[in-house]
């Protein structure tokens, strides 16, 4: 059988991450269609006829296409992951996936973007200082969210719905990265759920988020 | 059978009203517990204890707890529409209310609430003029929204899936009405819109957002 599940991604990018390190672990069928964000390639024919958002990463997987992220890891987990584990079916479960996955997007995602792009990418594509009153901010809010993420999302277990990672997991691990790359000391607890995600993922984790990490040190340095 | 599905809400929430017209349109057996915005009901106790981000609506099912509304509207639409026509099971259907849901939290809910923020509720809260530069901002920003809405998430369709409207569609024109009460001319396709979307409610649809325009009515007059 040929894949039809197409997706378009840049490994500089948190969701794009994600999803591929979801295909990727469970070993689901599939092709990586680099959009170099850098290059502007995702404003650009022939990648901007797929989406009017003009936004990475975008699925494809024969005539759907899926242009929101969560959108998408739900639904490459619910119809390809066999083991149910990625995206657990019970619905008070799938609810505290979903409850994370909505909470996060103005919050972990929103500060850990606000302070990426302040700190690296707003410098490294506008050649001007980073803007220390941003990043300041985003890194305040970025400390409340880690608190919460532990002392709520967390609480006394491993990962959000138990002893197995879920995409709740995977995009909270992929989102914390992208400050940490940038240089945000995140919390211990934090940390220490990274090194479990990684240690579920394997190789590819690291693999995924150096290329984060090494541009972000690239231009820091 | 005595109900445990209990919600936490305030009908001049958009999110809140979303809940409740779903509750009410599938006929669950459930509670509505008020809890009041303007009063600060929902930093107090004996609210505040339920949840650590002290915001409405909450959702209560047994001993679950969920604090997302979108992560409840897909649980209880899951678990309790025998119809499934609110949260429809196959997976490629399903992607395109998620697209949605995930879509609508940085779009039509972000700037449905700054325009409505800044026009009604800081004036009335803090008896100060409103932030016409923010309810500027704001109104062009809907603007975009409400065209990417009718191009993209409708297109040809009278709901975002087709036909009937899911959860997706509820939650949209919950958050439209929003900065409608406050004063923001919504385009000719999105009032269509929430006229097919009303016309399935029935009466409960107008009873609720009589809350917010009557409240909005009385600030701005």
């Amino acid at each position: 059988m040929t894949s039809t599940l197409t997706l378009f991604v840049d490994h500089l990018s948190q969701p794009c991450r994600a999803l591929s390190l979801l295909c990727r672990t469970i070993k689901v069928q599939h092709h990586e269609k680099y959009v170099q964000l850098i290059k502007g390639e995702h404003l650009r024919q022939p990648f901007a006829e797929l989406t009017p958002f003009r936004k990475i990463p975008v699925v494809q997987d024969g005539n759907l296409l899926i242009l929101e992220s969560c959108a998408a890891l739900r639904y490459i987990a619910d119809k390809y992951d066999t083991s149910n584990q990625w995206y657990p079916k019970p619905p008070s479960v799938r609810a505290k996936v979903d409850e994370y996955l909505d909470w996060q997007h103005t919050n972990t995602r929103a500060h850990g973007v606000g302070y990426f792009t302040n700190k690296v990418l707003f410098p490294f594509l506008k050649k001007t200082p980073p803007d220390l009153k941003a990043i300041s901010e985003h890194s305040k809010e970025l400390d409340r969210v880690e608190k919460q993420f532990t002392s709520y999302f967390l609480g006394p277990r491993p990962f959000i719905t138990g002893d197995s990672p879920t995409i709740a997991d995977l995009v909270a691990a992929c989102e914390f990265e992208q400050p940490l790359a940038g240089g945000h000391q995140l919390s211990p607890p934090v940390m220490e759920f990274l090194g479990r995600v990684k240690s579920v993922i394997g190789p590819e984790y690291e693999d995924l988020h150096n290329v984060v990490r090494k541009f972000a040190n690239k231009v820091l340095s």
